[in-house]
């Protein structure tokens, strides 16, 4: 099917022919009804699956493991197949690279990761990296060669803390490279587990300029587009991540023999905590969101007042200054539940990370991208952190989102149906030509 | 000090002299001002902390360990320079015996534990067992031979469970000598290394009419004492305890992408569970408690919406219909909670601890021999489980606190003060008087 409703920068993206004499060309007048082979990418993501496979469910391909390992030589194979040329970086991270018609351009590039979490699902990183590889396949198949050279890259072990792309830009210290993985192994001995070389991260991999631009596709993980039916989201920032522990001191008595009010039970001030951190980051408008996720109570016995409580407090949202208002309403609010029955708070931030606002012209293009192929969109946050958000740094970044159904990730229940993944590529497809062309 | 304010029944417990020829006689009419010596009983309790004494202060002697066998038989050594004769039972409590007047009557006994737990205090149960021993000491020093035998006893592993004392009277299971306490050992093997022999734990080692009367001087606890300057605790019952544990299920979900209107949180569903027993428990009158002293959350991670939340809620009180109609508010109002935010909450009751009352008679005999030496009186319930409620069940019981600093226990800073040790004895030997006259 032929479709001729080019955008404007659309036709400006393929306007001419190819000079490179390689490949079997087509007529360039078709490229905007170019079109993935859906099929091929969900068949790819099922054979994907298999390392690591749980036998209760989901995959546990934790970075620097030998399913890793295996996934990756596995998705290197599928990149050789798709006419791309493979290296790995010194941070594990893996490049396939077409050359393009005009040598003096710098690539775009575009991908995601493949590592998993413990138990985790079959969506998160993968349709990013085997739609982008698909993309790749359909320009060589279809005989369309971009003006600039583009690279499909599979980041290494995003799911420890978007390590790949951190060292790629600079971003890791010696110490870092201490850190252990999942898999039990240093990122240092994971890095070169997985054919890197950790010593040479002292600098910087890529710089501002080396790149044109880094497009991601990748699913959504919440359940926003699902639930108002869109198809394609345009990610219009990663958010900024604020991270305190805290401690609330109380007092460890007898439960039998200790009066209700001669107690200073710390998980009562923590309880009323955790909930007042929902009514303070739900009080205004916006798409912050607060979380009490880990807790330890000392002595933790059902006979003992608990005298003491360590917990996290986590707040996100696309606005560094509204985190940390709202972390210090949270902390002032604390001092006056404590006073109430006699515990003390103390708080220490432990995260502190920016948010990373997509560049507004790549997202122009993906939303434009979208549109041209019939596909309705939204703009939103991403509120999990993605390589995307690294790259950022160095050169024009986008994000593309395809609906998680129920919302659902990090879980063996993670899906994203086939039609919804041969839309994300799509779009990625169109946005590399339009990016092509600017 | 010849005090000569005699009571009735004090009067009548020292008609007559002893006809044993074995100790020197004092007249007995001298018996209402027959005082221990205080300092003797602080000094052996500093003499015992030596056992198990943490380099980081308190003591962690649990029973059945190295520590427990050798303050168990620096113990004996005292009981024997107090002219008791000593021997070690099938549970492995110690016996220190002395004969009466009468050897048609049946045996007076009281004691208390010397077991603590971990990182525990010097006074929890010490306090009785060294004051009881020296009641026992004193008369034989001042020359009075009771109409009735005495028994001082040393219940093994007490904070275990009331192990000692619930073997005492049959009521552990073949199934219970394999649970394990705090030492490593199961109880089996640990009544074995204390001297005993589990093997005749079939049947009750002791029934109905075996003894006169059962006697215990423990610290209170609490903080009950001291706060309104009283000196004598009379223990009116040993309150029941219900426990529940209790599971909300919730779904884990990105922390990051999961908007705030979107979350099942289980720890959030949690506090406010926390919160409401709080205010259930407080909302009528009386001294019932109730407390939620452990938890533990899935997957306790920073940034991952806990899924899960298992807990336990304890409440204690005197009247065993108050615990159950207070625990099924609880479990009422939890459903409640549940509804709000989706999340489930299931109960499973783990205890359900009868209250012990004492003995009426008892409880006077102790209240009138603290006033006849001037001292002051309080009723009051005792909140922790202690051996007498099991020794209740064959014989008329009744128990004596003396005052805890800032109402500590189970802590290093467990505290009882000289002159309240002393005061609790001298309260125990009146009370051993005033039984043995009935």
């Amino acid at each position: 099917m032929n479709r001729r409703r080019f955008t404007t920068h659309l036709a400006a993206g393929i306007a001419g022919f190819s000079i490179g004499g390689r490949f079997r060309e087509t007529a360039l007048s078709a490229a905007p009804s170019l079109r993935v082979e859906g099929d091929r990418i969900n068949r790819h993501l099922t054979e994907l699956s298999a390392f690591g496979r749980n036998s209760y469910g989901g995959v546990s391909r934790v970075a620097y493991s030998e399913f890793d390992r295996q996934g990756r030589a596995w998705a290197m194979d599928v990149m050789r197949e798709a006419g791309l040329t493979v290296q790995v970086d010194a941070a594990g991270n893996i490049f396939g690279r077409r050359a393009g018609r005009n040598a003096a351009l710098k690539p775009i590039v575009f991908g995601s990761h493949i590592d998993s979490v413990p138990d985790g699902g079959n969506y998160d990183g993968d349709v990013g990296v085997l739609s982008s590889i698909e993309v790749a396949r359909t320009f060589r198949e279809k005989g369309v060669t971009t003006r600039h050279p583009i690279e499909v890259v599979i980041f290494s072990n995003e799911e420890g803390g978007t390590v790949g792309s951190r060292a790629m830009v600079g971003d890791l210290t010696e110490k870092d490279l201490d850190l252990v993985a999942a898999s039990g192994k240093t990122w240092r001995d994971g890095m070169r587990f997985l054919g890197g070389d950790p010593t040479r991260l002292t600098a910087p991999l890529k710089r501002k300029g080396d790149y044109a631009a880094y497009v991601e596709l990748h699913i959504e993980q919440g359940g926003t587009l699902e639930e108002d039916g869109i198809n394609i989201g345009v990610v219009e920032g990663i958010v900024g991540i604020g991270r305190w522990e805290m401690v609330v001191d109380g007092f460890s008595n007898h439960a039998g023999t200790t009066p209700m009010n001669k107690r200073k039970d710390a998980l009562l001030a923590a309880s009323k905590f955790i909930q007042m951190v929902n009514r303070v980051v739900t009080a205004e408008p916006g798409r912050q969101v607060g979380t009490v996720g880990k807790i330890a109570v000392v002595p933790n016995a059902p006979n003992v007042i608990p005298g003491k409580v360590t917990a996290t407090l986590e707040i996100r949202d696309l606005d560094g200054a509204k985190i940390q208002r709202l972390g210090n309403r949270c902390i002032d609010e604390a001092k006056k539940i404590g006073a109430e029955n006699g515990t003390t708070f103390s708080f220490t931030q432990t995260h502190n990370l920016k948010p990373a606002i997509m560049t507004r012209s790549v997202q122009q293009a993906i939303e434009a991208s979208a549109k041209s192929i019939g596909l309705t969109t939204k703009y939103l946050p991403s509120g999990a952190g993605h390589d995307a958000q690294h790259v950022s740094e160095i050169t024009p970044t986008g994000m593309i989102f395809c609906p998680s159904v129920g919302g659902i990730s990090h879980s063996p229940k993670e899906f994203t149906k086939p039609q919804d993944v041969a839309n994300g590529a799509n779009v990625l497809l169109q946005t590399i030509l339009a990016l092509d062309a600017q």
